[in-house]
């Protein structure tokens, strides 16, 4: 098929559809949900009011946070049905992601979800909660089971992120622990059409389930370029050891064709406010709990940046969501291989917000392909 | 993000990528497989030819073809470490393609899968064949065990469409109904930028691996609008009955602002190749095996045909691959609920090719969306 419009590579600043959930204004460094600053959102609210804000366009009132919290903290667990499926995936190892993924592929027969085009607005609203609220607790199952260890029951009386410690950690976070984490997901919970977000829009097109487009979403946010780099940008730091090596480190990265993980974005330029924010609860956190990861990331932070800009005189590569997340989750004693995992208990609330606003628009996305093989 | 490119809803004929696999030519009723017209491909030659065409680009010797099918028999078995998956996804029952996402999902661990972005070509190209091979076997295997069936053992010496069918029904199936499904197989491994192509495509682009890949993809297969049509078009052959009531169908479904699924095509107009193929399959295969089904759908569609013609004299609704798939899959002896994973299995190899490509351009997919909501 002839193209009739020639786009740039990777679809970069092309607007392929309509949306009302947020922006991300990259050239300010700015993003917002539903027209309200997400950044000041994670300083002053709950997660809860912000999966309220993304779900109904408006906040709500204290009575309705309060409503809505206790709503989805009686849907947070792991349904029974599905704890065979829990227990095989722990037994097989591999990625928490993938076996999350093997949970909620069954999502369809469990939960009662069915295809988007079958169900009214309302329907899918009310089952892209129950989905989103039970990620956490299949997650921290998943990673108990993995270690022998009992699925820990709910305590209905927690938030999101203090239930996923509690049930993840089977101990009484810390609030200051809980606080950070909370930041984090309300920071994480939406981000334009990033690809796993896009993904779940795609799948949601063809009229497909909810569990359809958070699976489809989970595999891109595997993705080292996508939600794959808390843990790589963790590694690094570990790899440079003191501040006094990291330009050493960045010079051989580069001259070895690497990436530099957590740093540079595709749609930011001089700042990530992700990162400015994240920087500033990682601060927080070692005043409250102490430890010298927090003062060791932030000193080589400043060398990988001298050293990029003296490398890449030509780009801007601030400091991106990934490199202060890793930070923040580890000193808020999440265990490394549950980084990504985090960021999808966030982000599969905002999944099912852009499934089911892309379910209303009706269309499906089907782009067409420029051949450049042989000819016929 | 302002938007630099405005789009058609959908991205409805915008070229989001290079690809030298195959195209659509909408227009002119044909499609092709790396220059070589895919209806052609599908009445000369053996899945496996086709295959080896898509993976090398070229079409495989005598030698080379037989090698590829000894070597892909090889490898089609359910891995062991996959076998309590299988078994706790088929116990927990819903849909045939949700069961084999939960499986595939744990490819990563089972099958040593990596994520693209750290593999060399050619070990891309290798997974791909891997976790392609696996899935007929493992489609049979959960329409086994679900019904408390042992898992048929399989044969190496059978084709791909040959053990897909021995596998699930555990009889060595008639030649006839065989060389039915290979080519219906032949003719559904690609077709340009359809929706799960494309998921497969973005999720490849954020280097993740190719099961994050194909679980994406079956997703997007499942949505009614896509794969999940075949079924759902034979269960409207059922509810007309007989071709005198075929009309009075229609105008009903048609005035409740219903779609007839098994007509009309995003990029064909008038004419879909697979189409007139598949309903000369179905010709024959009632020839030789009987059955009244065929007869039926072929008067059935005329009707369709004929009223659709009256009732949107401004829109071309060919019969598509859908309407005489499922025929064919029927008079095959496929059972209803695997059709669409029958399309899965050739689709599998498409999505993977496709996902080797996309890979090997090395850019992430990540468009803007084009925010209208309320401004912050």
């Amino acid at each position: 098929m002839t193209a009739l419009i020639e786009v740039p590579p990777g679809l970069n600043g092309v607007a392929v559809a309509d949306t009302s959930i947020g922006d991300v204004r990259g050239d300010e460094g700015f993003y917002h949900y539903r027209g309200l600053d997400a950044t000041a959102l994670a300083r002053t609210h709950t997660f809860e009011e912000v999966w309220f804000l993304l779900h109904e366009g408006r906040l709500p009132s204290s009575d309705e946070a309060d409503e809505f919290t206790r709503m989805i903290a009686a849907q947070r667990f792991v349904p029974v049905e599905l704890v065979p499926i829990v227990d095989a995936a722990a037994a097989a190892g591999g990625e928490p992601l993938a076996q999350l993924r093997t949970v909620l592929s069954l999502g369809a027969t469990v939960l009662g979800l069915r295809p988007l085009i079958d169900l009214d607005h309302d329907t899918r609203r009310a089952q892209s909660l129950r989905l989103a609220a039970i990620v956490p607790s299949v997650l921290a199952a998943l990673h108990r089971r993995g270690r022998g260890l009992a699925i820990v029951e709910p305590d209905p009386a927690l938030g999101h992120a203090a239930a996923y410690l509690y049930e993840t950690t089977g101990e009484r976070p810390d609030p200051v622990a809980v606080r950070a984490i909370e930041q984090y997901l309300m920071l994480t919970i939406d981000h334009g059409f990033n690809p796993s977000t896009f993904t779940a829009r795609v799948v949601a097109s063809t009229g497909a389930d909810l569990a359809d487009c958070v699976c489809a979403a989970l595999g891109a946010l595997a993705g080292p370029l996508h939600g794959g780099a808390p843990g790589r940008a963790l590694d690094a730091l570990d790899a440079i050891g003191s501040p006094d090596r990291a330009a050493a480190w960045v010079r051989a990265e580069v001259a070895a064709g690497r990436r530099i993980m957590g740093f540079g974005h595709a749609v930011y330029r001089s700042v990530d406010p992700r990162s400015v924010l994240l920087r500033a609860i990682a601060e927080e956190l070692a005043q409250q709990l102490g430890g010298e990861l927090v003062e060791r990331a932030i000193a080589v932070e400043a060398e990988i940046l001298v050293t990029l800009a003296e490398l890449k005189p030509d780009r801007e590569l601030p400091s991106n969501v990934e490199y202060y997340a890793g930070v923040v989750m580890a000193s808020a004693g999440v265990p490394r291989e549950m980084f990504t995992p985090t960021f999808a208990v966030s982000r599969t609330v905002g999944w099912c917000v852009h499934a089911v606003e892309q379910a209303a628009a009706g269309k499906l996305i089907r782009p067409a392909a420029n051949y450049v093989g042989p000819e016929p």
